[in-house]
C-alpha cells in the first residue's frame, strides 16, 4: 500500500471487537457539553444508551429525564450518591467541575459502576490520586475521557508515527485557544475561573491538556519534565495565573513538545509532530472546527492532505469515545486512557503550573 | 478596502524611496551562500553591484572574479584588512563563519564602508558589542542581514497586525528545522558544531534566530525574558549543546513565542501570530520553500490564502534586502535592523542558552 493510500484509509474503530450489547449510562452533572454533546453522542452509537441523569435540581433533572424516551430517572446528586435507581444504569459519566469529579466517582465505586470521568481527573494531584484509588477499592473500571484518543485522524497520526512515516519523532508543536474571556467576563462565578472548582488553573488545566495528552498519545511517551509561562490579563482571570499560558514539555523519548493555550484568543487548535524524514500535522484541531484534515509532508515538495469528510466532529469524537469505553467495559478488558494515565497528566498539568511560578524547569514525578 | 484585498497587495518595497544609484559591493566570504545565493540576487537587484569579492585564498578569489563581469578585484582576507582596492567598493557583505564577522567589520569601519553583517551578528554578546562600537567609532552604516524584515508576506503581516486585522496580539508560534545533521556528519569540522566559530551553539543560533527575530518584527515588541530545552543526540553535535531546541521568549508587550529549532528533522518552517480576533501564518516560511503563502483566519470559518507567486524565493529575500540596505544607505538614513537591533538578539540568544543550562527563565538585560 501506498503512503497515500495509507494516510486516506480510516483508522476508525481499530480498537472494537464487541459485536453486541448495551452499556447503559447515567449522566452526571447537566451542563451544556452534557445536554448538547454527550446525550446526543449516546444517542448515534453502538453500544451505549443514557438511562439516568443526574443533577443538582430534581426539577432539571425531571425535565431532562422527560425530554429524552431512553432515560427513566432524574435524580439529584444526594440521591445518586446514597445510591438510587442503581438498577436502572452500568456505568456513570462524569462531566462536573473538575473539584466534584473524586466525590462522584467515589459514590460510583461504592455502587459498583464502570466511570468514565471528564479531564482533567480532578483538580489537583492529591484529589485525582484518591479518586484513582477509590474506582482501584472499588475494583470498577475507570477511563480519562480524552475524545482525542478516539479520533480516526489522531489515531491514523499515531499508526503513521509507529510505521515511521515521519522517520523519528523530534519535536511537537500544539497550541489550542478559545475566546472563553467572553464568557468568563459575563458570569464571574463561572466555575473555570475559580480555583476551587478548576484547580490549578484555566487554560493548562482546560485547554493545554489537549496537546499535552495527544504527544503523549501519539508519541507512546510520558512527559518528564515542564517549563512555562503564564499571565492574565483580564479581570475575570485574575484569580488564576493562565488567561494564557505557553509551555514545554520533555517526553521520555527525548523530544519536546512546546504548546500554547489561551482563554483570550481567536478559536484556533493545530497539532503538529515534526520528525526526522517527515512531518504530520492535524489542522484544525481540538475544537471541532471542520473540515479537520492531517496532512503528512515528506521530501521538499510532497505534500498529501486528508479530509475525511466528517462534519458533526465533536458529536463523532464522543460517540467514538462512549462506544470504546462500552467496548472495554462489556468485554472485561484494559482501558488505554485509564486513571493511572490521567493521573499521569495531573502530576504534568501541577508541575507546569510550578514551572511557571518558580521560573525554572520542573521534572514530572 | 476589504481584508481580502488588503491581504493580497503586495507590500513589497513599502520602504523605498531610492530611485537611482549604486552601491558597489565586497564581498567577504565565499562559501555557498554569498556564491550562490548573495551574488546572484545582487545580479537581480536595482542599487547594488558586486566589485569586489574576497577569500581566504586568492585562487579562488581570482577564480570567482574571473566568472563574473562586474567583479574587478579578488582579494584575501590579509588583502582586505589591510586597504587594498577600497576605491572599487562602497559597502561590504560580511558572510563568514559568526566568530569571524568582528575582524571584518572593524577593517570595513577602518576603511570608512557600509556594512551589511550576516546574523547572528557574532559568536557571543561581547564580541557583537564589540563590532557594534567599531561601526559606531567609524562612523559607518551598518545593518544586520535579517532577510525576513524585507520579505513582502512578512511586510504584509506586520501590517496587517498594525491595522488590527488579528485584534490585540497574543502569542507567536514558529518552528525551523533542516537536516544539517548531515552535512556536519560528513564534515566533522564544519565550523557550525563548533563552539569557537559558531558561539553558544548549532540551532537556536543558526535557525531560531529566524523566529526570534521575526516576532519582534512582526509584533514591534522587544524580548525580555527566555526558557529553554536543547539536547544533542548525534556525535556530529557533542560540542554543542541544541542540535535541537524549543524555547519560550516573551515579548514586552506581553506576547510569548513559543519556538522550535533543529538541524536533524525535515526541512520545515512555519510562522502563526494568534490574536483575540484572528490568526495570521506564513507557511512555508523561512526555507524558501514555495509556494509560501500568508493565511489570515477569523472567524469561525473565514480563512484567506495568498500566495504572491515568488518561487525564486531566497533570492527574491536577498535581492530585496541589499536593494534596501542601499536604499538607506545611499539615502543616509536609519535603518530598521541595525547594530544595535542584532545585538539585542544576541542578548536573547544568549538568555535562551543560559536558560536551557540552568534550568530556570532568564531575563534578557
Amino acid at each position: 500500500m501506498t503512503i497515500e493510500q495509507e494516510l486516506a484509509q480510516q483508522t476508525a474503530r481499530d480498537w472494537q471487537e464487541l459485536e453486541a450489547g448495551t452499556l447503559r449510562f447515567a449522566m452526571i452533572g447537566l451542563g451544556w457539553w452534557t445536554l448538547e454533546e454527550a446525550i446526543p453522542a449516546v444517542e448515534q452509537s453502538d453500544f451505549c444508551e443514557t438511562t439516568v441523569v443526574v443533577s443538582g435540581g430534581a426539577e432539571k433533572a425531571a425535565r431532562v429525564r422527560d425530554e429524552h424516551e431512553s432515560i427513566e430517572r432524574g435524580l439529584t446528586y444526594d440521591e445518586f450518591v446514597d445510591g438510587a435507581a442503581t438498577e436502572a444504569y452500568d456505568a456513570v459519566y462524569v462531566c462536573t467541575p473538575n473539584a466534584l469529579h473524586k466525590e462522584y466517582v467515589e459514590a460510583a465505586a461504592e455502587h459498583g459502576k464502570a466511570v468514565l470521568c471528564e479531564k482533567p481527573l480532578e483538580a489537583s494531584v492529591e484529589r485525582a490520586e484518591e479518586l484513582v484509588a477509590a474506582a482501584r477499592d472499588g475494583d470498577i473500571p475507570l477511563m480519562t475521557a480524552y475524545r482525542m484518543q478516539t479520533d480516526p485522524d489522531v489515531r491514523r497520526m499515531r499508526e503513521l508515527i509507529r510505521d515511521g512515516a515521519i522517520g523519528e519523532p523530534l519535536a511537537v508543536e500544539g497550541h489550542m485557544t478559545q475566546t472563553m474571556v467572553e464568557v468568563v467576563s459575563e458570569d464571574t462565578s463561572n466555575w473555570r475561573v475559580d480555583p476551587d472548582m478548576a484547580g490549578y488553573g484555566a487554560s493548562v488545566m482546560d485547554l493545554g491538556i489537549y496537546p499535552l495528552n495527544t504527544a503523549r498519545f501519539v508519541l507512546d511517551a510520558e512527559p518528564v519534565a515542564a517549563q512555562a509561562s503564564m499571565r492574565s490579563d483580564s479581570q475575570a482571570f485574575s484569580d488564576v495565573p493562565d488567561e494564557a499560558a505557553n509551555f514545554l514539555v520533555e517526553y521520555a523519548d527525548g523530544t519536546t513538545a512546546s504548546c500554547i493555550a489561551s482563554q483570550n484568543a481567536k478559536l484556533s487548535g493545530r497539532f503538529s509532530v515534526i520528525g526526522t524524514e517527515g512531518e504530520l500535522t492535524i489542522e484544525p484541531i481540538f475544537l471541532a472546527q471542520t473540515p479537520q484534515t492531517l496532512t503528512l509532508r515528506r521530501g521538499e515538495e510532497q505534500s498529501i492532505t486528508v479530509d475525511t469528510g466528517r462534519r458533526d466532529l465533536m458529536g463523532h469524537e464522543m460517540t467514538e469515545e462512549f462506544d470504546y469505553f462500552a467496548d472495554r467495559v462489556l468485554r472485561e478488558v484494559s482501558i488505554g486512557p485509564d486513571g493511572e494515565h490521567g493521573l499521569q497528566d495531573m502530576r504534568a498539568l501541577k508541575a507546569i503550573y510550578d514551572a511557571a511560578e518558580r521560573g525554572e524547569r520542573v521534572a514530572i514525578e
